[in-house]
């Protein structure tokens, strides 16, 4: 098997000076960080669909690059085999651990299910030789439920019982896959599962749909013996005009609705979390502070372009504080990882490029992970926050944590203040420039 | 007392043509729809901030309307009067049975807590005696805790034990006016349940204490009699960068979580649907297919402003379509109505501008009630719906929706299918023309 | 020469009840209005694109529809012919008399250009054979410089000086075939005419170019004899992150700058307008008052989603307010018209659904045009808007339209007032009356 | 004199250790910078009326904080002297040396012009010897024409000619006084000139009345010997629905139709060009190629919501392009400078809050500018820049861009090309990992 990425050498960290571009400037694997390596704060994943399938086609165009890593064709089986190739080889010089996949991803789909299944077979026995020499693992699987025509209504959602059924068999295989794989987690990112129009649409009808969907998905994969997490992955829109995942908040109503929050966690997208109009800390908070923030796609949007933009991550206030969240939970593992569900621009069409995205993601999380530790270490904001709640922890307060009081004792207290003091300043700017401060600080 | 709007007339239903301006063109209270008068299918509300208060004062300009209503100063017990009497008479003179109020909206606040109170008393005993004069009820109370400074980082959620127990100190006098009032309904809009930056923010220590609150709020109603529901008013944002109630999902949620579902239900207000990223139709449609959609705040946004317009309803496609949802629970009574969250444009200053504004939203509601009944009694926008997802009705389809099925059973079944048919064109198209038909034809 | 859609009856208007769904609801094309035939004010047009090559595609699906029309393979010269016989027997079912076209709706591209101009010459025969036998025409021509890769950055605006020249060698072709099938108008819609990032970019380089393209352009076309007009049509954003035609203001002060106003016109979009933070009215307003509304891309957007939805135009208030511009500049002719440029939603993918989706959009139009002949033989509003500025018709007013006052002058007046009355209210609220009473009464 | 901001020392450069808090941590106005100290490169101004005047209040709450500044009764003489001894004692403390003003932010409005007139001379002569004493000077001066009820439906575009005499009036006044006080600048914020609906709205009438008043303005300037620029500051929106300079490439435009831009450039605010949809460089970019970037407001708005935040500049990738940007042309001075056009978020209302707030947005402008200039005399971005566009300097390129080619000659090259390869890649990400290893870099 020859060398795909042939100019390209193994990425290692070499400092922020210019020398030498193909290199990291922040992320150092090795480099110890309360207790922990970089390499295991930081448990990055490769999405086979962006970086070995896609091309750059978008709405107005086809695509830009060339993905067929030295394969005649594309969409072959000798392409399948050559983009684990090209995989395993950008993993390796990139020092990356994990891989996640559609089914769809791996193989060009077969004239029916069986086909494809046998072909799913084939490569991931292929896969699993090459994770075998490498050590490289699989963070998480899923099935693609949504290019494919017959998905256009939604696959656990769709309105035909046929369809549901071949979603049904995809989910099968593709749990299959990820135990085969030793893959600890499984995704639903539900792309139709939503509607266009109220007008032909039953919402009630199709969210209690999928959701059977899912608890058949879970008994299924717990008598197989997986003992990781599903995750769902929450976007609002996009492809359809409205999707039932809409954000962490309405993710998690659901999963406690339908009794699916054992078994299920949140694989929160930074650019999902702001087409819904959140930060994307926020909706990693939301997540983590029900117990339920289980993996994360490391990409960020452009806040000013309505749609999934997809991008690498470079914003490091945006990686800084996501990894002030991750820190406080001590981090995504044993289920989860950060996954670049990101994608090259189009006009960056080389291979080349498609390492340049990635040193840019890991060096912007290296500087997140970075920032976050010196926040936590510094204190002042954590411990602002506490003081901050400090009248809950006494008097009045304490009994209204500890549910010792009634509405009416409150009233009289409040009564009996005549005008309570204002609270204190909430020292906004202040607390920007204190991250501010370390985040550009000696 | 005089007459306040003294070139007004009685507003009455003249039909569309053009000779009275001030006539209800659409909204004729008897007519009689499905088996109800317009006047029951509609129970419009009056929003006392709005209407008697606000005087058109924005972020850039203070107020264009003089709201005195005949008394020489603002803010003051007799201006407090001259309002009640204005509300009187303007309900009266357009037919509208119900109003809405927060605390803050009755009386100028007093120097402390017992004074206000003091203040409420007297007001609420001239309101209930215009009331028994008038027929005119109270839709639902509320407790304004976002306006005074106090309140500048939440009343539940504040950060200040002793906000909060001020904040519980107006619940309990809104319940208490609310009740002597007759009223059905309490609404909780967490106007500064929010945040501002994460960076000072425990946000579950803050949820948990909203929950705290409503549960004794609900505690005290019912030992005081209280048998109507209590509403909680989803908004996304604004004035707070985020707030927790975003949307009915995240309220359902909410609700759910803290076992406040048996008690509350949902306010949906049209604009603040539209600035979560919904339409008015999603929210009602999510809200009422949990059972959970108590009343509606009856206004509209503008989609391409990114804060809260409260506009009078023009759009009759939300109408009908707001109408739509409303005849498929049976109305909003007993608990709730339409109240309009809406206010004149700053330049519309007159009094007879707020007699138009009500005019039009009125009408804009009769129309979306006439087509509303008009597409129910068509029957095939219902029809296609059912139709659609026909397959889950018999074979594999309804083996799913009675949950006597597992994942491997329909992997088989979708096996054996090869390749499914795709699904029937969603025709949305075609459905949209059928509503235009409606709407616009004979 | 068989029938494609063989299902599909001659289109005709047969009023708004609901017998037969393949017929005008509304728009009765020999149904005079102010002197002119519905035709005649509504000068549809097919585009090429959407409706004979679009399959459904999107970001995240592959095509649902098949146009293939009857041909075995697609992207071939057979192809081609299929869909010239697809759309004109498409056309002539629906009494539109016009299309639009880029160069390579038309055919597929060959190895090079010289290939793809013979596949283009061939084409053009054949269409403009059709075009003398049904009397249907070319609205106006384009050239696609977006689809291929070389145009990632752009065609005036590449940086590749051999893109920009193959830009220029496909605008001339497009300007031959656009003259040779009697087009009036030629179309710069500059989907790639922008940026991505200005870390790699010189925007005034760029547009410096673009308008150097256009010139020469300008120069080739009337030099061949071609009198009509050259249209720009704005768009803000997608593909590109930002794109330099942004709003009808913007392409009009580039016009200016460069002095192109002569020669060229705006082509409005409804669904550009929106994306760019207008409405569609404000965007024909503002180039109808600078007199360059030139035509318009009749389609609408959803103000919910971030991207070009081109959605069949079902909303109308949109159309009646888009008919009320151009009946004030007396239509769109003989220059531009009505294109929809529109595609049917996904999930509505068959030959069937292409005929609901246009008799959507010309009943859309056909009730617009109705609604906006009414409001300008009500009267009220014009009048309104009039008398409204009344005050500079007379006194200090009139000096300040005639340019002879000073600011001394102004001034001084303004003390010898010394406080001015408030303007009169804008009645927004009442206006807004009255374009429902008229949209919707009798 | 007492002094006001008496716990608040003189702020100085100590850097970015912890030890003291009101200290900068970056701004060193003695640092030099590409031959300028920071002072030089950083002309900061305070806004009159977000630092002295405003309370905090929003649409949902009266205001916080207390800006009496030791004087009893807020709205008086009083108050006005108050406020300049603290705004001179606030800006010598932190080092700043312009100020910007509305003539309603200096003096509470009197019974009438005269009387406010009046009043505007008395303020001014205090703080003329303020500035002779202190050396902090005018950056410019405006008018107020949006607070007031007279000015709800625009000055310039107000539809009454009495008030677009009255905002005459004060135009001419605020005009006497920038001169008076030494301003070099005099700005149009447009806040009003706008519409609410075309509904009842002569566009094109109501923005030649706004050129019309500008022409009148700089007459008079002119006359009066003013030698400083005016200003035009977009914002496409709030408070009116649409307004007229929505951004700098319709301001531009709308400068070059009326023949005003000899006399004046844009003043371009961070949150003012986001909420038209653009990158705050972007609009900078667009005024400084065509020579018309004169001020800045510095800012920064908060991309998830939709109205003008006013934040104290915290991004230090909005500042870091934002000098970029000002290094290429030289910096802003003589004419303009950097205001913070940035209001303190509500619950930060104590007199600290407000140094931290000006702290962090001169450190944030500190960072901003060492980051640029790092990024210059690193050199990478620029020459790649450069090197991108090398095609047109040489061959058939340099004719296009001497203009001296034809389409037909473009065409002629193309064909002769076959397939034009395809442009180099765009290297987004590794320009945008260069941008990151400088900031964050050693």
């Amino acid at each position: 098997m020859a060398e795909i990425f042939k100019d390209i050498p193994k990425i290692v960290y070499e400092g922020s000076d210019r020398s030498n571009e193909l290199s990291f400037k922040f992320y150092d694997e090795n480099r110890m960080l309360m207790g922990k390596s970089m390499k295991e704060h930081l448990p990055f994943a490769m999405a086979w669909w962006h970086n070995l399938s896609a091309t750059g086609a978008d709405m107005f165009g086809v695509g830009t690059a060339d993905k067929r890593f030295g394969c005649e064709q594309a969409a072959t089986m000798e392409h399948a085999y050559s983009k684990v190739d090209a995989g395993f080889e950008f993993m390796s010089k990139l020092g990356i651990e994990f891989y996640c996949f559609h089914d769809a991803d791996l193989v060009p789909e077969g004239r029916d299910i069986s086909e494809t299944n046998d072909r799913l077979d084939e490569i991931s026995d292929y896969i699993k030789s090459k994770a075998e020499q490498t050590g490289i693992r699989c963070l998480w699987g899923t099935a693609n439920l949504f290019t494919n025509p017959r998905f256009m209504n939604g696959a656990g959602s769709s309105n035909s019982a046929d369809v549901y059924c071949f979603a049904a068999a995809q989910i099968k295989k593709a749990l299959d896959l990820t135990i085969k794989l030793g893959g600890n987690g499984y995704v639903f990112w539900g792309g139709r599962e939503g509607y266009e129009t109220l007008l032909n649409t039953d919402m009630k009808f199709e969210i209690e749909n999928i959701a059977e969907l899912m608890q058949m998905s879970v008994e299924y994969a717990r008598k197989q013996g997986f003992e990781g997490k599903f995750f769902i992955e929450p976007k609002p829109k996009e492809p359809m005009k409205h999707q039932y995942d809409f954000d962490a908040a309405t993710a998690i109503g659901f999963l406690r609705q339908f009794n699916l929050d054992k078994d299920f966690m949140l694989n929160i997208e930074a650019n999902h979390a702001t087409l819904a109009g959140h930060t994307f800390q926020h909706d990693l908070r939301f997540a983590a502070m029900n117990g339920l923030l289980g993996s994360v796609d490391a990409n960020q949007g452009d806040l000013l372009l309505g749609w999934d933009t997809d991008e690498f991550p470079f914003n490091v206030y945006e990686t800084t504080m996501c990894m002030y969240e991750l820190l406080q939970i001590g981090g995504l593992r044993p289920y989860g990882g950060l996954n670049f569900d990101a994608k090259n621009r189009r006009p960056s069409y080389t291979y080349e490029d498609m390492f340049h995205a990635f040193i840019l993601g890991m060096d912007s999380f290296a500087l997140g992970l970075i920032n976050a530790v010196k926040l936590i270490e510094d204190g002042r904001i954590e411990k602002f926050i506490k003081d901050r709640y400090s009248s809950f922890y006494e008097g009045i307060g304490s009994k209204i944590r500890t549910k010792t009081t009634t509405l009416e004792q409150l009233s009289d207290h409040a009564i009996s203040l005549g005008n309570p003091t204002l609270p204190d300043s909430g020292k906004q700017e202040y607390l920007e420039s204190i991250v501010n401060s370390i985040m550009f600080g000696g």
